[in-house]
């Protein structure tokens, strides 16, 4: 399966290109960046550190994409990922590294174009793990290309739930009009919303099981996730672990049966006083609603639950798979 | 505990009658209807059929109100309440018979008006159970005796959970508006959600406890709570049971320990195009939090949890009680 | 012809209500005030005072309304009204006067519900010159005695032009969700807006032939005059002179002829973020038109130009007829 | 002047095609098309038709670009520009004619970057003549290379006043959020307003003037003026003739003192429910207003007349440019 995936790394977008990089049966054919977590330009130069830790295909540059939503007032995170979007990671190389991944020149809409272009139809999958400001600025432009995409994979949204608004969860509060065009168009659409992703807690149990003393890519990712967890502990009182969001999308990619879910009419609140950024999830299917992905129809599939320990059995997989070729393992054993 | 109750009876709100007239240490000093559940003729004509069935003492007479909302078009529902408001319910009078308790003349508004001008501070409950339109114009009619009103209970809303949109609460939803001109006034406010009133079911165990065969007055709430029983597992696919939502309200009056919550800033959204009428709890403080009621304080207590049992207990001791006293018993006996 | 002023006096009300008590064909049934240029004990007192001057009928006292708007904060209007809604006029008796006629204990609400609910239809016309509080208010509690109402005429809106927001003028601005309740009502409404009242200009040869130095009630409204110029030429840079915007509902009261227009349909936008409270006049008939009064129809008569020479002869026959009976002049010659 | 135009031809638009192509100083670097008075791939074809007829230099091609608005619901205007966007108009080569100027590969928004990357800063001038939907894509995509443009010029919006819904321009209320994003961006703006256009009415004696008879190229214009009357005759009521809207873009550009006009605060509402396309230009200040580029600065000069009869002697001036090397004339010649 190739799949493109569209993040602002950030902590658990780290996570999912690690199982972009190293779940067997990905093809991970793009990287494109965007803002969210961090200023644009640190989440791109974040993807080229991360590409090098995790050993990508030399092939494998950054795109960078928008460094602000398309309407709204730009935001970061930094309560959430620190100063840099990585905050607290230890062993990465400096932006300004000769190993960090330098950027491909193409914006990322373009780099995405030129995949798709070059694509059979229904062999890309599309996966965001930020605002969707990049795929909704790939659909406004080349809308003849949005139909060879086989389907698009977004962590965001609540059913009833938000982190940082009363009402609305992060990625989608970033840029709720992007995320609107996206939620329109023909194709089809999975959420992972804050109801499942509340449910992969990294607890301490995972951290010995991840035990970072063995090697030190473990080092690296065991700083990543003590500062996520010490984060989400002060911030929104996560007492157990924090929460590995992003990196379900790369699971259900290739393994849906992990998840639960149904198909639902699903739009974004944009003119609320108070709710702007709000999925509006129509559990009660109080719109019409026909077969057909459309406006008034179900057009996106909403994943309800998970099975944790599987997903987690996925996520060491591929952290020993990383263990083979991570360079950092390979300077340390030097 | 001298209250007015204000409510749109609809099954749930007979029985918040029912234990307003029978729950030891409560006085009912005033009771008005108001569109919602029913239009407003019929509910108006419900409270007189109820005041009757449940013995209310001589003088209390309803007070009818508001036949629509502020702003909105006005809604009746049906589905759940069938087509008088009542759907269902054997052993009242008719809206037409003499034993039907006949209307104040007053208007809601003024009737509430005139038992706060004449009653000590903090010693007048308010209780509504419908749309809050007529609390809503008594406090844009009369505000310098809004704080007499020691404090406001109200059924109404749901923390990240709706029932007649997909995330708004009926109530709130049919009169937005209304809802956020209560919410802005400077007194205590406990609401009790949906969240909670969900726990509420009237199971089989319950009705079994009830024994429609004993007294008229039993056969009479067992048709209600049939009938309610139906229309919640038609429409929303309750099977357990009915939730008694309106009833929780008076059993917080006197009984708030049953309940567990906390003060939290609750807007209602008036100008989302999905969202209208959805209360916005702020759970993560993201308003600026102070001590004080107002704008941007903490100006509701929200309800989370329910002793189930202890308010069925309640709840059958208040039948026990009515009983005793109901006409429609004495008929049946003569 | 019988007529009933709600207004929020202030400088050009003060004349409505002078127009209102000296014009042929009218009699002023009833007074009350509503929040708007200034707090609403102001406008109750000013009201008051007003009328000693005018020499309103003994019986008719000022019946307080509205302090504030249904759902949005408050405000006044310092700058064109000064501290006290009547800055800079001369000669009235003081607030706590007892020449100060004293207000009536019945809210304007109910006031006006018991003019109404002992009149004939089509006997009662309604005049507003400030928000529409108390108007929407009386709506909301007494449906059924709308259509009693002969026809409303208010000042207030603009088509196109604003005044205290860049798209809305004040009276609709300071409460928007009350002017559009009462533009749905189904009785007969007439809008004097903005870009008439625009063309009432009190020029320097009005002042001429006002003539100050004849009587203490000339004095008295030259004083009025000569400070709302000033407001007007330093807030909105009015040259010429001040606009009579409230004195032409009396005159479309008795004569009609004085003014074109034409029936449309106006909304107000009450979910704008730069737009809220602008009147919506559907200019190009883009929404679907029919006979009836109603949502969709032409609710409302748009009045367009003035015959201003005919507006200010009746004017000055008001002022004529006001000084045979003024108790200002009586005091000032005994 | 280098000069980029984005248009959607549309009848007015194709005479600021032929200004942009024979007004002395300006040489047009880039010509765009957008959906709006037709479908956009009618827009892009109509663009190549008219750069045939008006002669323009061989290696202009047009960029075809975003085909729909970024969240609206797409539309055209046939009741204005026929079924083809140039209703009417004879003379013109069909859109499969060897003789129409095929489009360029490269994406609007990417031929505008390709041009923009390459020049001086100031050295090119942007021109929309349609919904913005091209320029706020580019100024979303490409954040750093807006500063380079030294102007837009664009028509659109009006002051006061609507013509596609009570209160909204066409241009502007086909994609009012991609009006919002370009009208945030810190370069200056001109905006040519409903009221400037609606004075630059193209009469009977310009028709003469302009005297069909003489060349094939008078012929076409003047078939285009002809349908382009009768359709603002009876949709809009103009009894004189057309309004050029368009046209006026061009003319600003080298002859801005054909206008008079003033730096305003214009924002687009976006979420009101009646005014959503309305362009809300702060004419009494009320938002602070400061020197600067900026939300809240005077972010926009807003032109408010113009001279009439200088913009038509530059007009024609231009159609006797166009008329000494248009092809239409040489093969009528020939």
């Amino acid at each position: 399966m190739k799949v493109w995936l569209d993040c602002d790394p950030g902590h658990d977008d780290a996570l999912a290109i690690l199982l972009a990089l190293h779940t067997p049966g990905i093809e991970l054919v793009g990287l494109s960046t965007v803002h969210g977590n961090a200023h644009a330009h640190l989440t791109l130069a974040n993807a080229g550190r991360l590409l090098h830790a995790f050993a990508a295909p030399a092939h494998l540059k950054p795109h960078g994409g928008a460094p602000k939503p398309l309407l709204r007032t730009g935001r970061v995170d930094l309560e959430i990922h620190g100063l840099d979007g990585l905050g607290g990671v230890e062993g990465l190389p400096p932006a300004d590294s000769s190993l960090t991944r330098p950027p491909d020149p193409l914006h990322a809409v373009e780099g995405l174009r030129a995949v798709l272009a070059s694509a059979q139809p229904d062999e890309i999958s599309v996966v965001t793990t930020g605002p969707m400001t990049n795929f909704a600025l790939f659909a406004s432009m080349y809308p003849e290309l949005v139909p060879k995409v086989k389907q698009l994979v977004f962590m965001g949204g609540g059913v009833g739930v938000g982190n940082r608004s009363a009402v609305a969860e992060y990625n989608i509060l970033c840029d709720p009009e992007a995320a609107q065009i996206v939620l329109e168009l023909p194709i089809p659409k999975v959420m992972i919303p804050l109801n499942v992703t509340h449910t992969a807690i990294f607890t301490t149990a995972h951290m010995e099981r991840l035990n970072p003393t063995l090697t030190p890519l473990r080092h690296t990712l065991s700083t990543l996730l003590f500062f996520f967890a010490h984060a989400y502990r002060d911030v929104f009182g996560f007492l157990e672990g924090p929460p590995l969001h992003d990196a379900l999308t790369i699971a259900y990619l290739v393994k849906p049966e992990l998840f639960t879910g149904k198909r639902q009419h699903v739009d974004i609140e944009l003119h609320g006083e108070r709710t702007a950024g709000e999925t509006v999830v129509d559990v009660w299917d109080y719109l019409k609603i026909d077969a057909s992905w459309g406006r008034t129809g179900r057009n996106c599939f909403v994943t309800e639950t998970l099975d944790v320990e599987g997903f987690f059995n996925l996520f060491f997989a591929c952290v020993d798979a990383c263990d083979q070729v991570s360079p950092l393992n390979q300077r340390a054993s030097s």
